[in-house]
């Protein structure tokens, strides 16, 4: 079938993708089609159970207008979705991870505090505001005041500190009076430098990305913080875990969308996109999420049916 | 009740009781008695309950021949306990440090690898033998051919690696042609080294203790590997959890107990012991233990009956 992409999404994970580091997946070739989520409008198709005019989710149709597909990795929408991007967002992979993760590593319990990073982006608002629904008290870290005010005003955060400040280590000592249970690790860098020394006695720490060092080329100079760092998961008894959404969760899709679909048509879990018309603007909008720029989930709209 | 020390234990926990760096347990202030396990016959008892020729096991004797005790801490052991000094061991604090760890962090599977270092000493020898028991490839590290026949010849492990060479890098990735699913951290330093290429997807890395660092007295030089090892585990979706096995697992020592005392009855987890004589001796044995010098569970005989 031929498939017409409306939305592609841009998430950090595709830096990854263009380094050939070892990792979870194969990089990109070299001249080769740079991956995506794509919502995908079916055009033409010879294949059982696709007829034009279907409204599909496509993890094939890469960085392109048009693409050609058998059907492998390719999941029908709700034809009557009322906003299909967000089958890239809350309703789609950064939603799962940040539910998933939150759920089955962070494990909240009511009255503990949860710390997350990129806080009004599409994993950071799921997290927070899954959180709050837990009885949890949230503290959100994001870039700007402006982010900030989001957080707290929109989303129901009981706090979110600016990471363009200076005094990043004493204002989240002072927002986590009782020390942190869980930290969302979706940031790296110097967030986690604040959170280190808050983290109490049997902290979970789930890492599902860390963006603030995808971008660079050698280790940080020293000292050698890693023996520091196993200190301090002995001596607080924390687990740290990291995990990649489909691999580790894959099966928990359809029960992740029976709980986080009525969340968000009731309002309980709030959404903002950050929507780039145009493919042709996507590497230019790709490369200002590594550094923040964008306010909410980024999907670029490339066709409006 | 007067209480007789008969054996006192040597652990390495004991060397952060002798720092003020923050960590789960008070140091012992300058000046005090240091804390240890000890194996101790009642003396004299006014107190129900106990009477004198009892055996108990005390865990605020201390580092003394006598002391006093109003019973908290102290437990009842089998007077009829063929080698008493096994609750220091096997059937003690490090025996259920290494069967808890493995099993409810580190959940070896059949045919899984798991790793262990100071796979002679009391914690190591129960994670490679009960790992064994469930199936799995044993590789030990331990300093000292003599130590590595022994891994191999008498608890069955698969193989051992003498970490006094100089190509433990080299030869821990031809021990472990199929990865490692397990690595069991009991060192630190260069052993981690060379596990963390090593680890496969899903790998678990329970934390029980990082001897190697024990007397650092600042961070190692750069370049900063934390975020690499943050990476690691990322991209390896790897658990790493630091854990205190009487503050996580207290109440299981029973189960563990339960378990453990006919496995070491039928000779399935096979033990060995490093037997100092005299309190007198029991710093020198202590800084030896640091560095490894001990051959077994080091304990310290302090009288006989």
């Amino acid at each position: 079938m031929l498939l017409r992409a409306l939305w592609m999404s841009l998430d950090p994970y595709m830096r990854g993708r263009m380094s050939d580091a070892k990792s979870y997946a194969d990089p990109v070739p070299v001249g080769g089609v740079m991956t995506c989520a794509s919502v995908c409008r079916v055009q033409e198709s010879n294949l059982d159970g696709y007829a034009k005019g279907d409204l599909v989710m496509s993890f094939t149709a890469g960085w392109q207008d048009y693409s050609v597909s058998d059907g492998a990795m390719v999941f029908k929408l709700d034809p009557n979705m009322q906003n299909p991007s967000q089958a890239l967002g809350v309703l789609g992979m950064p939603g799962f991870t940040g539910y998933m993760g939150l759920m089955d590593i962070g494990r909240p319990k009511k009255g503990e505090t949860v710390v997350v990073a990129a806080a009004t982006g599409p994993v950071g608002t799921v997290v927070g505001q899954v959180a709050k629904l837990q009885g949890c008290r949230v503290v959100g870290i994001a870039g700007g005041a402006e982010k900030c005010a989001y957080a707290v005003d929109e989303l129901g955060f009981d706090a979110c500190l600016d990471h363009k400040q200076n005094n990043l280590n004493d204002e989240l000592a002072k927002a986590c009076p009782d020390g942190i249970d869980v930290y969302f690790e979706n940031v790296g860098g110097k967030v986690f430098d604040a959170v280190m020394p808050l983290l109490n006695a049997h902290a979970r720490v789930p890492v599902c990305g860390l963006i603030a060092q995808y971008n660079a080329t050698e280790a940080p100079s020293g000292p050698d913080r890693m023996p520091q760092l196993m200190r301090l998961l002995l001596s607080q008894r924390i687990r740290m875990q990291g995990f990649i959404i489909f691999d580790n969760y894959g099966p928990h899709f359809p029960e992740f969308l029976r709980v986080m679909t009525p969340w968000v048509a009731e309002g309980k879990v709030r959404v903002r996109e950050d929507q780039v018309e145009g493919l042709e603007n996507a590497p230019q909008a790709f490369m200002g999420l590594l550094e923040g720029k964008n306010f909410g989930k980024l999907v670029v709209k490339i066709a409006d049916k």
